[in-house]
């Protein structure tokens, strides 16, 4: 992308309203407010920071009356000029302010452009860009706050305070290497270790923080499971549409039919629905099972429903008995420790009363549903709620993007590798590869280190306008 | 509605987009602002009409990044205190910071109740005010010049100079009433009544516009009519296929199934598929037949579709008399004289060779084409042009809305009254009794004259956020 010509977007929603908001960045904002634009007052300069309020023109024709403000650079967000116009919200009137800039020169902004010169100009950092886009996309609470944060930098200070102290372990690492042979000790080599542990841990603590962080931003998984009709579907729907006024649409979740986004006291939970776990399935069916074993492993949460009105307390628990099995046989140790399993006893309402043969006779915790009759449905969602890891929720720091996470999990190698070779009491110059290699991918997160196809991914995704 | 309460909506429009405008006003923007904001350089006092770059929060979490703009009543759009606030322009952020604006006492606005309180404060008049809201919702170049010439105060500026005439014309006849036994001679009769003449021409000559413009607001009129299976449909469909990109949706005229707007050069056509005209049609066709013959009165341009494959020239003749003959007969010499007919030779795909005979025996031009095949569509476009009074687009002043109209009809009305009791010598209270009537009327324009139930019919079509 070109960084010296002028662009312009419409920065505001699509569509009509009140208001629109046309912004420009570059040199010729000032040329293009000078020769288009009158201020009502007739004080003729921009002056910068000050709101105006005229017209802008195209030869004798007034296209609208507007309000301008003029951010001189680099004080703006860019870093270079920026002015906005603010204008009447027609869709008619929006373009043809677009075309008198593009008229005069100016050039339509890609998506993301405005933030890829505000990194470009060192005005914030990549993971901070990330931020801006994470923000505008951000759904619900714990998505805004996270973004937010980020935004505002809290992700790329950690990293620079990491990064000091890296650097600080090299420069000592230089030290003893300079003075090794001598009496002084600057540093013992139990100390340097214990420095790089420390580090690694804040590194280590970061990126642990992104599973959850990562569930907040897409969706906790909740997979429902349980025998053919035991009222899966019914329950789905009747998680949705009780909630349905505070759904709000995740883009990408809705992909497939069967997943469905539902946001519970700002925390948002994907449901996946799954074929029946039939006890002895024929071929085909046999396929079906097999993916949800695959969406059980993957889930956070397991609902696991049976028909109360049906089931034996014998078969439920056999039922229960076999998907902990399978799950030890599918899962590993530390992917079974932080999965939750809620059971649900569905369709009460065929009970003639309370089923308490069922919960007082099961280890485990019982919900007792009927999901048809939308019947106790707030005491599953406090459940669901419940059986929710919410400790990151008060974090600081919340490592929210793939990106990021994968850079720190090769910055941890590189670290746990120089941590390896201190100890075997390796050359200097083999554990300061590794610090390097670990400053590497800790710059690869903030884009002090970025190539041209990784900016193109980044701001490709941002909306026009930003 | 309550003036003295301060009131809060989305400006922007709805949806998510980089940016999004919160605007509020009234005496609560300030409190709001130092309670809930906080400037990023830590310079605190908020300045009129600079932008300042900080923080809202809500207690200790900050809700967003904004740009705050304050504008210091009387210089602000209401008149009132304003705030202007430029969010991050996520759903999510937009929603939050409404709820912190009603949290701290803010009312959601009503639909242009930004633009009411404008008017009460008398920083527009209502005319002004209408032609807001006609601007944001302009959708054609014609739509835009007038809205913007009438929220720029053009016709208000008119009908003050009229008004500045008539109570010029009410002293003199009161001079003249003072004076009338006397020798002394301020204005004789003769000279009263030329000047009357003058303002009724001026208010006729405003009035006039209306036809046009309000054509071009709403659509010019135009019937295809014609004998069954000439290929009416095909032919609208292909006008609107055509030209489909330039479509502009115009809100309200489309809930007739058979009505579809089109944008040609900036000026918006309304077409109407009208039942064929047949010879000697069946009871329930007759009535389709009478509906057609409305709708051919209502136009201004007739598009008459024949079959050139099948019709022969004496048949064609004979139609056109029949519509000539029938136009008459339904419309007053005054109707007729406005109308415009194109007669379309369709089907030109069907014929071996041009149908220069049909051209060569008809008084009136015909426009050959191919609807289905979409030949010679841009000559029919042309004609259309052609065949529109385009006159009005050169006016400086247009009126286009029929309130405006009807109250400048009630306006010559009265002035005609007045005109003729003067002429006929009645006494001169008779005379100003009219003229307080035409001041009334023109009153009612400008919203001198104005009552809740006009208020609020007038401001409830706004959008929220104007």
């Amino acid at each position: 992308m070109n960084l010296n010509d002028t662009i312009v977007a419409i920065s505001t929603p699509a569509g009509s309203g009140a208001i629109a908001v046309i912004r420009m960045s570059g040199a010729g904002c000032v040329p293009f407010l000078e020769s288009r634009f009158s201020s009502r007052s007739g004080k003729s300069p921009v002056v910068p920071g000050r709101v105006m309020l005229g017209y802008i023109s195209e030869g004798d024709e007034v296209i609208d009356e507007v309000l301008v403000t003029w951010f001189k650079g680099p004080h703006s967000y860019t870093g270079d000029d920026v002015a906005e116009i603010s204008c009447h919200g027609s869709v008619y009137i929006q373009n043809r302010l677009l075309q008198v800039a593009i008229a005069s020169g100016i050039r339509l902004a890609e998506p993301g452009e405005f933030t890829f010169r505000a990194f470009m100009n060192g005005r914030m950092d990549l993971a901070q860009a990330e931020g801006v886009a994470d923000l505008i996309a951000s759904a619900t609470g714990y998505q805004h706050r996270f973004a937010l944060k980020q935004m505002r930098g809290g992700i790329s200070g950690k990293l620079k305070e990491l990064r000091g102290k890296l650097v600080n372990f090299a420069s000592l690492l230089e030290l003893e290497l300079d003075f090794s042979q001598e009496d002084v000790e600057f540093a013992d080599r139990g100390e340097l270790i214990s420095l790089l542990e420390t580090i690694a841990s804040e590194l280590q603590r970061l990126s642990d923080t992104f599973r959850q962080g990562n569930a907040l931003k897409q969706g906790i998984p909740v997979t429902i499971a349980g025998r053919p009709n035991s009222g899966k579907s019914t329950l789905l729907n009747a998680l949705l549409q009780e909630e349905r006024a505070i759904v709000s649409e995740i883009p990408g979740t809705t992909r497939d039919a069967i997943e469905d986004t539902l946001v519970i006291s700002g925390i948002p939970f994907r449901f996946i629905d799954t074929a029946g776990l039939r006890a002895e399935p024929e071929i085909i069916e046999a396929m079906g099972i097999e993916k949800t074993w695959e969406k059980i492993s993957q889930a956070a949460i397991i609902l696991y429903v049976f028909d109360t009105s049906e089931s034996t307390i014998d078969a439920v628990k056999e039922e229960l008995a076999e998907l902990s099995l399978k799950m030890k046989e599918v899962m590993s140790e530390e992917e079974l420790a932080g999965k939750k399993v809620i059971i649900v006893g569905n369709k009460i309402d065929r009970l003639m009363e309370f089923p308490h043969h069922f919960r007082d006779c099961m280890e485990l915790e019982v919900v007792f549903i009927s999901a048809k009759r939308h019947e106790n449905m707030q005491l599953l969602t406090d459940a669901l709620l419940h059986n929710t890891d919410t400790s990151l929720l008060q974090e600081e720091l919340v490592i929210t993007s793939l990106r990021h996470y994968e850079a720190l999990q090769a910055a941890l190698k590189a670290i746990s590798d120089a941590h390896t070779a201190m100890i075997h009491n390796l050359p200097a110059d083999l554990v300061a590869t590794d610090i390097r290699e670990t400053l590497y991918h800790i710059g690869l997160i903030t884009g002090e280190i970025s190539t041209d196809e990784l900016l193109g991914n980044i701001f490709g995704r941002f909306c026009i306008g930003k």
